[in-house]
């Protein structure tokens, strides 16, 4: 019933408009009363997005069975559950992208829904950063972050009409993020579980690949210094 | 005239409440004609809001106007704009902020504030970063963490009930986001200047602080496994 509800309210909507589809338009396409439909669903705006409730039911479930020994990295996996949500069905997402665009009635009513996910993520965040300094601030900042990197590569995909890789575009933004964040999210500078360092090794060990990098650096340098000083070394050879 | 209407309607927000006040009420109460009203504001909500279409205009233009060696730091600027539009007039925003919090329509209203700033922001980091890669992500991920951390520090200032150094508060969250990004900002890795590898140099050179880091790493280790084997290092050490 509600998928039914949700299905017609989508064909009038790209039939008709969005503005020009009432209620009983709707009801009466998908043959049932009016009543039900106010029983699935709040609003007009809310058939339009019939997942987000579940899928931020999902992200919460998911960031609370978290062990979470990297806070940024389980951030950036429950962002993935929304992408996921989309490519679920990328017809309905992607015609659904080029309704949002024209009706700004929609456009906020999405604000409001990623306002949702991002409180969240921060929430999940605040929670493990409690006792960091500034744990609040970090968790805030770390949330709309990750939350602003998966909505560029959710819409660059969505504007492609859906035809390039959107785990790809995705991954690359969060990538982005949680590099620069792998240091911030602790305010001591002290990793998780020092698990890089083996991997490293394993690189440099069996010779595998060939080429490394040393890099010097004073013990007391800012990471972002140290970030861009090995950036640069890379960018030169 | 507009003036005289955002009072009279906020004084009325606060006396009746904001759902139980209509435009005629607030019309009779600044004693003008209820044409005047939709001559100055689109809607109840933007009475609420009075300031923000002209704070927006002055962020752009200040954007506009900077030359901008350093993009992080003018978006940082760009968002003490709106800051000092709360902190003109401490009684109004703190009550302000209250009504927000009370009134969905106006959470609502007040994300699509906060999203015009941060398009605003997105939109010149866009154009300085056009030429580096990633250059769309880093701008709209930055101006998320921009507008995250001024609202932190304003809300902090807020929720104080006006009563702490709301100056003091934004600037060490905004600080907070410069250190992160001050790297990241330019795709290739190199400072606007490129002074970070002169620094780390400079560190080695002259022997200040004696101890140095020495990191072997393949090349095609990712940037977060490098930075995670730094900090593994340096607390073993």
């Amino acid at each position: 019933m509600r998928e039914a509800l949700a299905q017609a309210a989508f064909e009038l909507f790209t039939e008709r408009g969005y503005e020009q589809t009432t209620v009983d338009d709707i009801v009466a396409r998908a043959g049932v009363g009016r009543r039900s439909f106010f029983r699935y669903f709040p609003s007009k705006e809310d058939a339009v997005f019939p997942d987000h409730d579940r899928c931020l039911d999902d992200m919460t479930a998911f960031l609370k069975a978290n062990p979470g020994d990297d806070p940024v990295a389980a951030v950036c996996d429950a962002a993935r559950i929304v992408l996921r949500m989309y490519t679920a069905n990328p017809d309905f997402s992607v015609q659904r992208y080029r309704l949002t665009r024209e009706v700004p009635g929609l456009r906020t009513y999405e604000l409001s829904v990623v306002r949702r996910y991002e409180r969240a993520l921060a929430g999940y965040l605040r929670r493990r950063f409690a006792d960091a300094p500034d744990g609040s601030l970090r968790a805030e900042v770390i949330a709309a972050a990750v939350v602003a990197a998966h909505n560029n590569g959710l819409r660059s995909w969505l504007r492609s009409g859906g035809e390039e890789d959107p785990e790809a575009e995705v991954d690359r933004a969060l990538s982005f993020v949680r590099d620069v964040w792998a240091d911030a999210a602790n305010g001591d500078g002290v990793g998780p579980s020092g698990s890089g360092t083996g991997v490293l090794r394993k690189g440099v060990g069996d010779g595998a690949d060939g080429e490394v990098i040393v890099m010097v650096a004073p013990r007391n340098a800012p990471m972002w210094r140290v970030i861009q000083s090995i950036e640069s070394t890379l960018s030169e050879n």
